[in-house]
């Protein structure tokens, strides 16, 4: 989703500039599941453009019989759909109503899903939606991560049913990488701050609004870590990748590889120059992964309660550069500083 | 270097053991510079283990000149030879003299050096060894490293060839992963710290006796990167990945790539387990890798002065897990735990 969605959207098909972009979107995209929903990549994209439109205005309505203002619920939904995370007051989300903090916990997680997995139940084939092996690990992800959270946190607050509603508020609000947040889990004990700061990792389903290494990426690493070991066992054996049954071609699971390698050098050389500011080793990391993957909030000096301010114009540069290489999925980013991309072909 | 090629020096070649003892080792090994020496397998590993041991009594010689006694001369050599680290004091080699100390950064950053170098050396053929791109890119990092924890630990200690001498010291501890001290790097500036942690993963030469993900595996994943992007840009273009001169085969660029999804799912998933103790966040990731990475100290309560004591019986337990998977290259631990290495053939 996103700008390159929208330019499909805009640019005329069949054109030069349709295939470059279509081509570019193979770059952006984690591979497995953008395609073509129907035959003319521009009916695609008007599609996915429409399903966000239609969630965004049920958020808005679902905010407002909460009570939300008008001025706030607006901006509350459209910082859902976009998983920005741009409260309209000061403590996020946090003193608004239960009611209003089970909405965004249910829509930041919807806004997570891959949007071809709504055409698919639009088109009613509920089969291939619920057999989906990313959303299933999607699933798992969030039950699991809040279901271990709310047993860390237990005692924290009163009632059993708020534990879990914050619980599940912030990790729904990391694995999206939308970043509101009801509470400074920055106090929470260890074990829910690495569950957390790892969801912040992995990220979103591909094909959705969020951002973050993605569900569907994570899956192929996997899968293509025990084709590997397989390949160790039986040499001689072919061995293919499969995602939903489907063969995955070998460039896709090279990109996704490709992709983890630019991942983590980008996250240790950011790393290394911003702690040039003397903050702490778990601030300057939680940064750099919370700006790489869009969240938001980190842990420590840049935890939810707290902001980037007092980092120094060269860190707040890279910080920068780390948001948009994370938006845009890095590779496009880094063709942008190869020689070659700038040579005339 | 290690277990393998001391089964190799044992195992009577041609025969079936030797054939599955290569194909361990080539997935044990970081693919492009291990290979065999000379026709014989079995020459190889005797030609590497006279190598070590050389090395070793050399490294012995100096400690005694310095004035070292016997048996901790002994210990610290060999503690030095197999970048172990385990120190005869309790403050690791901190109260030992300068010259002592200078000669174990000498001795630590060589035996982190791929042992192939040294054999080249014998040959005469200096120019493949000085134009080995590991080797180079190896004392990139220690120099460069160096450098800047001088620069940002000055004032720290009363005159700079001290500065000097501890910087360069805790860099090859850490780059090589024997873990040796001389100073507590816990309490030096963020910048310092962020370095040395990185230093970690990063790790030795391949072939040598250190851990870590090995400077040869880095290599080759960043330029796999390179081509990859490339890819993006010419589609049909055939393009192969060099080291030294020479294509690298695909297997051992997917190996490299498989081992570093490998590295972070452990890596990930053994600091959630840890951060059950409640440790601060920085404590469990350090530990994880610096265990990971076989290390030893890591930052915080772990730091060079602390010990991993606290840490509870489970945590010791996957912290122990991680030091034999590191230790074993990963993958040849993976494949112990897939059904089909358990299926007879």
């Amino acid at each position: 989703m996103g700008v390159l969605v929208f330019l499909l959207a805009l640019i005329p098909s069949g054109g030069e500039g349709s295939g470059f972009t279509m081509h570019l979107m193979r770059a952006e995209s984690p591979g497995p599941d953008v395609g073509k929903l129907v035959p003319h990549i521009k009916e695609t994209a008007k599609i996915l453009y429409l399903m966000y439109i239609l969630l965004t205005v049920l958020n808005f309505i679902f905010l407002m019989i909460g009570g939300m203002p008008l001025f706030d619920s607006a901006c509350t939904a459209f910082g859902t759909a976009g998983t920005g995370g741009f409260g309209t007051r000061n403590d996020s989300i946090a003193s608004f109503s239960p009611y209003i903090q089970n909405v965004c916990t249910v829509f930041m997680l919807l806004f997570g899903v891959n949007f071809s997995c709504y055409y698919l139940l639009l088109l009613r084939q509920f089969k291939s939606v619920f057999g989906d092996e990313e959303l299933r690990w999607y699933l798992f992800f969030v039950v699991g991560s809040t279901a271990a959270i709310t047993w860390n946190i237990r005692g924290l607050f009163p009632t059993l049913s708020e534990t879990i509603r914050h619980s599940a508020f912030q990790v729904a609000s990391v694995i999206t990488t939308t970043g509101y947040a009801t509470t400074d889990f920055d106090l929470w004990p260890s074990f829910s701050k690495a569950i957390l700061l790892c969801l912040m990792l992995v990220g979103a389903c591909a094909g959705s609004t969020g951002g973050g290494l993605k569900c569907g990426r994570l899956l192929l690493l996997v899968k293509s870590l025990r084709r590997n070991l397989h390949q160790v066992l039986y040499p001689s054996r072919v061995q293919v990748v499969r995602n939903n049954g489907k063969a995955v071609k070998e460039n896709v699971i090279q990109n996704a590889n490709a992709y983890l390698a630019a991942y983590v050098l980008i996250i240790v050389l950011s790393f290394i120059v911003i702690s040039l500011d003397g903050f702490s080793v778990i601030t300057n990391g939680s940064a750099v992964i919370s700006c790489f993957n869009n969240i938001g909030p980190g842990l420590e000096a840049v935890g939810p309660t707290c902001n980037y301010g007092a980092y120094s114009t060269l860190s707040k540069l890279v910080l920068s550069a780390d948001m948009l290489a994370g938006r845009l999925e890095i590779l496009p980013i880094l063709i942008l500083f190869t020689r070659s991309a700038w040579k005339q072909n």
